[in-house]
């Protein structure tokens, strides 16, 4: 198992914040991980992420490494890690919300997924052995078991079905786990991956059938797909209470900052989303007031940083305005900047958090800030 | 006068090492200047430009930051140093050169140059007085008088014609520059541009009408035009026998690695060039050792740098494999990596020249590297 040394509980809410180890260093908890689906987090190079975003760990997808650069390239690089040039942890995604979301042809069968390429239409089939080869000549530090995450809406029955295929892959999962070994020489846990759709007693199923099979920790999949954001942290509150204490909690894919404050009220411990990147390459950057249109005219002549409360490269380098121009001119600085800017609001929101949930007064500090960084300037 | 102090002369060419100061600080030469068209050097960061690129100068579009952000965000940044965050000295080109290639409709007239913008067709008129007004608004170290780019081929009559426009242009715009001052408290030297064609006698006289207006420094305009290179070294080694032997020398956009290593042998000390970061977000990479194409499959397990000769950040943290990666994989990283590397590259070797000239083998040095890096892999 995945141990989550636990340095403080808050006692307002399910708030938590703690540590775990990697063979590639230490992770403090509540953390957010930057996507780098392709092996790079988009318009970052990764001596900026480590020193100035201060990543401590990063995601990458199977699905997108194993069409490119492929297995053999990564095994013969030695890994993601020397491939990429990136020392801190990675973890990788399984593959199984890629073929859901990007693949063309779906076909489910028992025994794994057959999927056509988006980037060629070949075809392919990806089974729980296959995807945990792949992570093996990835090398990810954490490795998620292949699931089925279900569309939304989904009716009751497809749901339980998909639980029922997820659980079953589950064990083919642990089996190859345990059937195979790491390439380079450092350890790999894997995650298994609550599925369920928005049926509790689903989820509640999910989540003890992988409990049963002894995961290194656990995740929640299959959220953030559509649902209403009420609903979504109704299912976050209720399923984290089935998840272990002392092993990192991870909600898949979440979310805008105030999803992610209001999920470290429940008790979640690790996130991913692609908004912070993408929001930055569409101009949105996300500020402690709230989220900045950057083609807007009115910062046309705004010499001030994107956030006066941040202290990221850009914001000690350059003007709202710049910005402005590097965005109307489709200068490629742009994204960078804002990209670096984005990321470090991101590590900073949960470093923030962490630091609250230790002084004690998290939930007053949480319902603040949400507030702001909510609102649309 | 802009003054050249000049440190060593080859004794086999008219190369020269030298130096000169700006309020922004001293550059040595001969130098390379990073193209910055729009107040960035696409894809490469401030930082990385002074820090990683060594850069000690860098261009800037007079045309296009007229355009965009316009005059009265520039002068409400505080000129263009401010703006865009850099503190080394700055040259604009005066827009001649972008009318003559960017703009559909241009419309010569005795006093100045009629044309419509490339962004959205908008009529505009520039003058050397106007085009001065824009260059103090911008706040360059060097500003380039308006002059007449004429087209290549062109016959001797129209080439005549334009060096006479180009030569009453430059009375005007020293007048100009006279009459107006700096806006931000440093020193801006204005530079004449020697037009001609391929015609000796008009270069020769272009050249002696601008001397008379006794400009801070000249430069060689209007040629890699399209004309063969034997040719422009022909007129490039002809013409900076009329510049002043104590004055910076100025090729403005070239060129290939090799055409500056020749260059410098015929006296040219500064140059400009959009070749390193074009070709890099194009995935063309300069090395000491030729030319590479990155999407070329046979780098995909190539785990070597770009240039095992090069130590810029992206040959010490990656691979030719990994960087043919992000470039197949359409990642932005790439952009960045291979301009960092190319501009890098111009760097070295200029600098590496600086050394040649100052111990004497410069030539030998020159025609061996003209060989090693012309080649294509």
């Amino acid at each position: 198992m995945l141990k989550l040394n636990i340095d403080s509980e808050d006692t307002n809410s399910k708030a938590r914040a703690g540590w775990f180890e990697t063979d590639h260093g230490k992770v403090e908890t509540p953390i957010f991980m930057p996507v780098g689906t392709q092996g790079t987090v988009k318009a970052v190079n990764q001596k900026y992420l480590a020193e100035e975003i201060k990543a401590q760990i990063v995601l990458s997808n199977t699905y997108h490494l194993y069409l490119r650069p492929g297995k053999e390239i990564l095994e013969a690089a030695g890994g993601l890690h020397r491939f990429m040039n990136w020392e801190k942890p990675i973890l990788t995604d399984s593959g199984g919300y890629q073929v859901f979301s990007l693949s063309e042809l779906r076909k489910l069968k028992s025994d794994g997924v057959e999927f056509s390429s988006h980037l060629d239409g070949s075809k392919h089939f990806f089974t729980p052995e296959k995807v945990i080869g792949i992570q093996r000549s990835i090398g990810s530090d954490i490795m998620m078991a292949l699931d089925e995450c279900a569309p939304f809406p989904c009716d009751y029955e497809y749901a339980k079905t998909s639980v029922e295929l997820t659980s079953n892959w589950a064990i083919s999962n642990k089996e190859a786990f345990e059937k195979s070994k790491p390439h380079y020489g450092h350890k790999q846990f894997q995650f298994g991956i609550i599925q369920g759709s928005i049926y509790k007693d689903l989820r509640e199923k999910s989540a003890k059938d992988l409990l049963k099979i002894d995961f290194d920790s656990y995740a929640i999949g299959g959220l953030a797909v559509g649902e209403p954001m009420e609903q979504m942290y109704e299912l976050v509150d209720f399923t984290t209470d089935f998840m272990p204490n002392q092993q990192p909690r991870y909600l898949m894919g979440v979310g805008k900052p105030e999803n992610i404050l209001e999920s470290i009220a429940l008790g979640i411990d690790m996130f991913d989303c692609v908004m912070p990147t993408r929001n930055a390459r569409n101009s949105n950057i996300f500020t402690w007031n709230g989220t900045l249109s950057m083609r807007n005219a009115k910062y046309k002549n705004d010499f001030n940083p994107l956030d006066k409360n941040c202290n990221c490269y850009s914001c000690k380098n350059y003007s709202r305005a710049y910005l402005r121009h590097l965005f109307i001119a489709e200068e490629i600085l742009a994204l960078e900047l804002a990209s670096i800017h984005n990321l470090y609001f991101y590590l900073d929101l949960v470093n923030q958090a962490r630091k609250h949930i230790a002084n004690g007064d998290f939930l007053e500090w949480k319902n603040k800030k949400v507030a702001e960084i909510s609102f649309k300037n």
